[in-house]
């Protein structure tokens, strides 16, 4: 049925979902990674999570999510570096009045994600092996960021 | 149970959610940003959503979604810049049958957001206050977008 | 009710959703573009999607989706092109024991999507004339890739 390169396993299916919601409070210590992956399968065990998805979503407009490799810390240091490369400071934008790292914040948060859906299968979250959820902080100062957590499926 | 600087409300639960689907036609008149959020207000309270999330698909490859600041008007300014600094026109592109700004819009929808997940709570949209969700319209001339919306959760 | 550019169809509504979960493979044979478009088709099939969304996610962070023009390769040519000026080997990274192409990988996974939604109306995909769903494989070598794929709605 399908072609040699593609392989799907037989699907599984449950019924009946519930919504279970919650409010994430991240207090971040200035611009960087904040690691949320433990957090949010705290969140699904408490649920009761079974089968379906989680939705994040951040309330703000310069920090943003990503999945990225959890491994080396290098790696995230490197994307920081990307993300400054793209939308440095200091680059003729208008808006400034909140200082010379806001607008370059709201640059990196369109090109980044302010949601994100994972899967959870079995009470787990689907994640690969190398794969972490993180808060991107773009701002230089410490924020409070509000993510909204929301698991879509079946409980125990 | 979480770290200092993490903080978790207690979760809300809703169960038996229903899907309602619409198809949203937006007429742009040439690049730029649009705000559907009011838009998107107005489709929640028509299907009498309580809890759960709003899912917005863009139906095109040369136009597409980002949530941003809705205050000052200068950041959607930047931001059309800083697109068009990674994306510029007349950079040896080879698809350009359909003008100059045809592939460098192709690209700006591949860094920003094609579909979207907005969580709504007690009947509305779960935005920060300075949250926005733009249409961005990365064709130089007006064209006919179409977002397919589709809310899933409880109902009043 | 709604501004003259805006319109927007009555809505129609589905109750009692089912979550139908499997697990996609892709043998990728080096970097480039993998269209997965008709092997979704299949899954919804299958699973006798009727009304509702799938949900794709990538379980790595050097491979990531994006929807696309379908009909000129010349346009995932230049994508590629676009995706290796943001994200250029030998730029000075710091995390390069994984070879040249690692890292800028790792760039191009967070500056696309790991997870994407598109809306099933009808048994059918809400894909537009034009697009196409697309695996991105950012290393040069061949890799095995797995993507959860995951259908919430109403069946036939």
């Amino acid at each position: 049925m399908t072609s040699p390169k593609l392989a799907r396993s037989p699907p599984s299916t449950v019924s009946a979902p519930i919504i279970v919601s919650s409010l994430l409070t991240v207090q971040t210590s200035g611009s960087g990674f904040t690691d949320l992956t433990s957090e949010i399968a705290k969140f699904l065990a408490e649920a009761g999570a079974r089968e379906g998805a989680v939705t994040l979503f951040v309330r703000h407009t310069s920090a943003s999510l990503t999945i990225q490799e959890n491994a080396d810390p290098a790696v995230l240091h490197d994307l920081t570096t990307a993300l400054d490369r793209v939308a440095p400071e200091n680059a003729g934008w208008r808006h400034d009045t909140e200082g010379p790292d806001d607008m370059p914040a709201h640059i990196k948060t369109m090109l980044t994600a302010t949601s994100l859906q994972i899967p959870v299968l079995k009470g787990e979250l689907a994640l690969g092996t190398w794969q972490a959820i993180y808060l991107i902080e773009h701002r230089r100062r410490p924020h409070r960021r509000e993510i909204v957590l929301q698991f879509a499926g079946s409980t125990a």
